[in-house]
């Protein structure tokens, strides 16, 4: 059994996305011992609203650190999930913000529509932290990595102050899976 | 001629190189029309102290995101240096932090011995702008890009307040250069 994992969180530009792809590479190589890549990609297509970061995860070196076969994809925008949904796998799993993405794409995977934007902007009270509430839910359905490893890497990575903040909206997206 | 260009930054954890290149990127793709890739690499080499980011600047479609000839290489640490200049090519430029880096690699390539996070320390009076120093001489040098279009990217990402100071740390780094 392989033990790459592809992970492509997708939204618009300023919602925190690369740093939500440094965060889960942060903790998946620092705290579970794995390798990692983790990737922005500019392109003319990233030159609309759309916005993407990968992270490539693996028990093994990592030669080719692009994502073909995803296993977990993030959308928080309709347009994200309409460019970027393409190279989700059968049987992976979509997160979709379920105010933001209403047409979900042919296929057969795992849907969560979850109230991640909601979440951020209604109980954390700051919309920027999405990207953590987002992260919350992943390292729920992600087997790769731990709410534990996941937690310890946002706190090394948010600015000093918000700490509390994170964890809290980290917590909330990690309840918001079953 | 190749329109493919390679820029490693290297240094230790903390230092702000993810950002360093995630603005690098986002300079040439938002500001020069180009594509580009940027990535962060974490591995068992990763877990010591040193630290690095790449990215891929090009005209063309970008298939291998990996550097693997490059143009341009940052060290800010001694350590760095040691671990991540095998892959410079010839003829290309080595941009080293004066005081970290004691012992250079062997090779032909144009090395500049820079007063980086000298600059970050005194002139400016914030050891974190050392990023910014250094994307000030990388704009400098760097063919790919203009010194305007680092500013513009460094504005969009750097938090509000701090505009100024890294403006400034940027002038600074790009006068390093003769």
């Amino acid at each position: 059994m392989s033990s790459r994992y592809e992970v492509r969180l997708s939204g618009a530009g300023g919602q925190g996305l690369v740093l939500g792809g440094v965060i889960l590479a942060e903790a998946v190589s620092l705290f579970e011992g794995k390798n990692a890549v983790q990737t922005q990609s500019y392109g003319p297509e990233a030159r609309g609203g759309a916005s993407k970061s990968e992270v490539i995860i693996s028990d093994e070196e990592i030669d080719y650190p692009k994502a073909t076969e995803i296993d977990l994809l993030l959308c928080l925008t309709q347009e994200a999930c309409d460019k970027y949904s393409v190279d989700l796998k059968t049987n992976g799993i979509l997160i979709a913000d379920v105010r933001m993405v209403k047409e979900l794409p042919e296929g057969d995977y795992r849907v969560y529509n979850l109230p991640i934007l909601e979440t951020a902007k209604e109980k954390v009270g700051k919309i920027f932290v999405a990207n953590i509430v987002a992260l919350g839910a992943i390292a729920h359905l992600l087997d790769a990595v731990s709410f534990d490893s996941v937690e310890k890497a946002v706190l090394k990575r948010v600015p000093k102050g918000t700490e509390d903040l994170n964890k809290r909206a980290l917590k909330l997206g990690y309840n918001l899976v079953d």
